[in-house]
């Protein structure tokens, strides 16, 4: 085997291999080329080159949504890791666990003027879980670099012993910042950045490592919840007869059938689940902007929980936040085991435990079901919601709206549903999805600037047929996502196209000025048929539902090259459908 | 006239005013839709709408590189901000002013999981002149937000005049911080960034201001150096005989022309100019890897000067570098008002001066010239070194470096040249450029992720004919720069397409394995054609010499839209013909 000659990229990528941090995007460069030669060398590694750096992290990120595990991306010095930087934010939001490697000068040639170089240590200081700078190997004894952190060595005859202590120094330190960078992605799920600095040769080989890193056994250990806190739950929830339970963005098959079942059968409980919360069940509320938006001030103060319990990551609708931030609950509780947000401003208790324990420790207490009306009664307003929406869609004119119940409702079993912001996943909330599909979109940020290089990391981590949901402004921002060899052949996207962001003529903007045109909604002609040419994807349009219909069929086909279908809309049209279902709904 | 109704927005508004930023390159949002609202709204603005942040900020940067004073950049909050660190990044290692105006959310509703939120305050820390973070506004008395950092008032009732007390303070210290961000990008050419965080509603707009920001004069006056360091320096200048000056990027018209002439007169003077430096005379050497590359180490130590003279910014060349670390001069003074590298590890003197000013300090003292060979001895060699040259050209295949020749020498008189990293400008270096050419190149960071942005904002900035030459994996990188509804139509572009990173074949990698090819060279088969198709270009290739030749001429004549000529090489010889040009010279 081939391994880089530079002890500290050994000592990186045998730390990586032992924590099974398999699949690596590499974006080009010469100062990272000891990582690059050495993870790409080695068969355990699953190698990616991809050359711009904001895609490349973002399809790391895709990959690491899949796989729950980390992801490494490599890049050269400079401002090559600048352009992680909004993929590092979405992970740290998002909980998604992504390693920066970063190559970088020794610290004698930062600072004064060599070539692509930055300040590149702790350049993620307001978005990361934790940053390291290793320090530079020692070559030989002859090398001790009198600028680096260390103490300085004047006299360098027969100081072999004092450099073998020296490195062996750097060596432990610097295997202990890999590590526990590592493990802090690992298990507190997030980015952390490792900054590595490489002097020169970069490209030598060796054929026998240098290195042997020890890699301790991590345990964590899965505390229960203190008895204290269940009991205090307990009593509340038993008195209470208006208990809310919100769920945000939640990977497929995270919460045990028997607890939902038993939520399920509780007149006191009502669920309302987020698209993205990949949570089901006949009883459970899955449009909250439908429910909600109609409410009169009686009627939302009816629906006022005196409980509310929140899980999973963050919450898109923004209906429900400011419904939740005006009739507040007499107790939040949010588990998670990491954090909790005070979205409602009525934060009490940060339960630290995953859904299921609390559960388990809640549900399994419970004798009887406290008396209540709170259940039923909404579930009969989201029976009427539910007709009024059918009703609606029935009568409305082609438009993004009636685009996006056309295109949701004819998504395949069983398909990955990645979705874009801002206007695509707001649309995609307002309808019941097929419920094998499982949906994910990029809400740590709400960003519009990855969501197609997740998208296609998610695809091939998976390896599941996926399709990938976006507006016009989102899929020409990463455009770049498209320049990747390894979308797989059934691989999906689908744009609604409505020339410009739609979602601000939604806005109370000051509409139909050229300053509006040209400054919010960002009007275009602009179409996805060339990037289709130039990328490789087959590309289907159609500006009709009569046209989209007959397209679905053939565009969800086999074939040997990913498709994109592109549905264009009337700009005019789509902000008065959306406004008017909410006035409809009433 | 139309405002925004936030005192705040108007204040960033007023002062930009005040201060003479005219040019606004807003990306699309909601929360700076205060901000959009106004600058739009006022045509003392030029207003740019650029939806991917990341080509907004290089777009401004080129605007400001020719303008020679701030451009500002407006987004939306979240991730948004983030797009913008790596021209942040460049302009603070070019010295262009820049100035960031980011929206954010009020701090009560930062940290608690709203959407498109991040911690966006101080976010540019390691590279960023000045960053300041402006205090909400106070809409009236009932709304003094406890969670601002403000006393507390617990008792609302009649304490307008405290409410007015805090208002007044609120817009005193946001004046001040907008002042000092807007001066310190001004004065010391760099990056600021502003963060200003909007409460809704956040579209009401008004007929009349309701600030009034004072606008001290700022006046700075340039301190003579001071006589001791001049009388050093002479002592010393008259005291060498060999005495290299060496400049870096570096305006046109800069340097007083009498002080070119004067130095050109003396014998113990050596001076080298990058491309970049934009200096001309017949007796500088413009190729200085031509003329340092085949030096054996005897002629270099006859090269080694005893004072090295530097100013303008970033040094392009690496064999200079190298040769200036080898053979250090006994003293090295680096002139610029504002800081000093110390490239070559031997920086004795930082003047903080212009060079005009440093020139008339001392060369006014000089009476007679040092005898000296050190000029004469060199000219010989360069006039070798340019036969060898023309000799070698013409006997060599159509290749990257023949590419150039031919684009490089043809290139009309007084357009300005944008030149993309790296390998773009590194063959440009090797060619005596015509002397009319204005040359430009993004070495803060020496990034290949916003050329063509940093172009286009300057072509727009300066109205001149420009073309931007540049290879192919920054030309795909920055591909969203042509997103862009400004282009004027004598803008053109040169791609070189070697199909990769032809760089990484001239570096001692491992070419021709697989690995090389995937995560070095990162091969592709990609053109340009489908993106000109997509954003109106008119569209020119050639893949010989022959051809080339023949597109030059309709490639730049008028024309209703802007153009660009892909000119594809055979990269399997591309490396060999630049190696063995330094070969050949020897």
């Amino acid at each position: 085997m081939i391994y880089p000659k530079i002890p500290n990229a050994q000592t990186v990528i045998q730390l990586c291999k032992a924590k099974k941090i398999q699949h690596i995007v590499i974006s080009p460069g010469s100062r990272n080329a000891p990582l690059t030669i050495g993870f790409s060398n080695d068969p355990y590694f699953k190698c990616y080159s991809i050359v711009d750096e904001r895609c490349a992290a973002f399809f790391a990120l895709g990959l690491a949504q899949q796989l729950k595990h980390p992801t490494a991306v490599v890049c050269t010095s400079g401002s090559a890791v600048l352009n992680y930087y909004p993929a590092v934010a979405e992970a740290f939001y998002s909980d998604i666990p992504l390693i920066v490697l970063s190559a970088d000068r020794p610290k004698h040639l930062v600072g004064i003027g060599d070539g692509q170089t930055i300040n590149q240590k702790d350049v993620f200081a307001n978005h990361i879980l934790y940053s390291t700078h290793l320090k530079l190997d020692i070559k030989d004894e002859k090398n001790i670099p009198e600028n680096e952190e260390l103490p300085i060595i004047k006299n360098l005859e027969d100081k072999l012993e004092r450099f073998l202590g020296f490195q062996k120094d750097i060596q432990t330190f610097n295997e202990e910042e890999i590590l526990t960078a590592i493990n802090q992605a690992t298990l507190k799920k997030g980015p952390v950045h490792i900054n590595i600095p490489f002097d020169e040769p970069l490209y030598e080989t060796v054929s026998k490592l240098s290195v042997n890193p020890k890699v301790p056994d991590v345990s964590v250990k899965t505390k229960p919840i203190d008895n204290y806190i269940v009991q205090e739950c307990f009593d509340y929830w038993n008195a209470s007869a208006k208990k809310m339970i919100l769920v945000g963005v939640n990977h497929p098959n995270q919460i045990e059938e028997k607890w939902l079942s038993e939520l399920s059968k509780d007149d006191s409980v009502l669920v309302l689940t987020e698209t993205t919360s990949n949570l089901h069940h006949n009883t459970f509320f899955s449009n909250i902007d439908q429910l909600i938006s109609p409410l009169t001030d009686t009627e939302q103060k009816a629906l006022q929980p005196d409980i509310l319990v929140t899980f999973g990551g963050l919450i898109i609708s923004k209906k429900i936040k400011a419904f939740l931030r005006k009739f507040q609950p007499k107790h939040h509780w949010h588990i998670d085991e990491k954090s909790a947000n005070d979205t409602f401003f009525s934060l009490s208790n940060h339960i630290k435990s995953t859904p299921n324990q609390f559960f388990d420790a809640l549900l399994s207490r419970v004798t009887h079901h406290v008396k209540s009306d709170y259940y039923t009664s909404w579930e009969q307003v989201k029976k009427q919601r539910f007709e009024k929406h059918q009703l609606y869609l029935k009568q409305i004119p082609f438009s993004d709206f009636k685009a996006f119940e056309v295109l949701l409702s004819t998504i395949p079993d069983y398909y990955v549903l990645q979705v874009g912001n801002s206007s695509a996943i707001r649309y995609t909330q307002l309808f019941q999805l097929n419920k094998t599909l499982k949906v994910y979109c990029n809400r740590g940020t709400s960003g519009i600037d990855g969501s197609t290089s997740t998208a296609i990391g998610s695809a091939v981590a998976n390896e599941k047929p996926t399709v990938f949901v976006t507006g016009d402004l989102s899929f020409l921002y990463d455009s770049n996502g498209l320049w990747n060899n390894y979308i797989p052949k059934n691989f999906r996207i689908i744009v609604v196209n409505n020339g410009g962001g739609g979602i601000f003529r939604i806005l109370p903007g000051h509409k139909n000025t050229e300053n509006f045109d040209s400054f919010f909604e960002t009007k275009h002609n602009l179409n996805a048929k060339y990037l289709c040419k130039m990328f490789g994807f087959e590309y289907f349009s159609a500006d009709t539902e009569l046209q989209l219909k007959s397209k679905l069929k053939p565009f969800y086909s086999d074939s040997e090259a990913p498709k994109l279908l592109e549905i264009f809309t009337p700009s005019t049209i789509n902000d008065e459908q959306l406004l008017n279902y909410f006035e409809f709904l009433k």
